[in-house]
């Protein structure tokens, strides 16, 4: 049976806004010697599928800094402070596309790397969404929303056109979701 | 259309082994403004999905620092320098677990987090694994193997059980190859 690490001691090193940098020092049950680890820490973050009663998904295309191209994904960001989860897919999806939707449910929560990060990314699907406004968007952000037929989002994944893979996870809750864990 | 982001300026903050931490100072294409990024990098990362002749998924469960708490996962690491993805999954699988199988396919390549991380992840299938010897562990690792009935995989991810996100997205590339994307 594997036995939790023990925690000998943990500092923060940096705090870059969307992330902290964090150093803990912790003692392996197997080998009885300590070790050195860094966690990204941040708040929680959400995903949200929305569908529209046609069965197209509304997605969000953008310039991603990391691998500085473009990815095609669905709306999410961080969960702000005093705002559940469910609060915050709404206020990304309706931000983000100038969609919304009454009917939204919790499909899934999954650590986004349990290895290196602290933090839970919540997926929601949003059914019946349709457009309320024009988008509202941050000085940082330039989107720009595109329609996807749900049932060629499998397709989009297979090739490797939609390649966020926390995309590909909340697209996996989305299947368990639709056709049931069989 | 979104454009790409004129990169200005960039910067190497902090080296913290397995990952780095880098500054971007880029420009928006919307607003003309600049803005501060913070990218973490590192190198890619494998996945493996290993099933045995008899439908059984060679799961690692161990103790992961972001969380502090023990995860199920499949095997994979890092890419080591002068090794492809495909020799690195081989690796980790036979390092982790013991086992090993002739056939091995890439079936996925994404990014992990385009937002904020430069790598990515490539997700393979091994087939007919078979255990030829006992792990390897790095001092660093303490890993319990327990196999798990491939058609238990989408309950357990549905009922919470398995919430590692890079896992669930490696089973969604799992389930489009056995059954195609359509």
């Amino acid at each position: 049976m594997i036995r939790p690490w023990e925690l000998l001691g943990t500092r923060l090193l940096a705090d870059h806004g969307i992330f902290r940098v964090r150093e803990d020092y912790s003692l392996s049950p197997r080998t009885g010697k300590p070790h050195r680890l860094y966690v990204m820490e941040s708040r929680d973050w959400v995903n949200v599928v929305p569908v529209t009663a046609e069965g197209r998904v509304v997605c969000v295309r953008q310039f991603r800094h990391g691998v500085r191209s473009v990815a095609i994904e669905v709306p999410g960001g961080i969960v702000d402070p005093r705002e559940t989860p469910e609060e915050a897919a709404r206020r990304e999806l309706f931000e983000e596309t100038g969609y919304a939707g009454e009917d939204i449910v919790r499909i899934g929560t999954m650590n986004p790397n349990p290895a290196i990060q602290n933090n839970r990314c919540h997926i929601f699907l949003a059914t019946g969404v349709q457009r309320e406004m024009s988008q509202s968007l941050d000085q940082g952000e330039d989107i720009e929303v595109i329609l996807i037929n749900e049932h060629d989002i499998p397709g989009l994944i297979a090739d490797g056109t939609i390649d966020n893979g926390i995309m590909v996870a909340a697209f996996h809750y989305f299947h368990l979701h639709r056709v049931g864990p069989s």
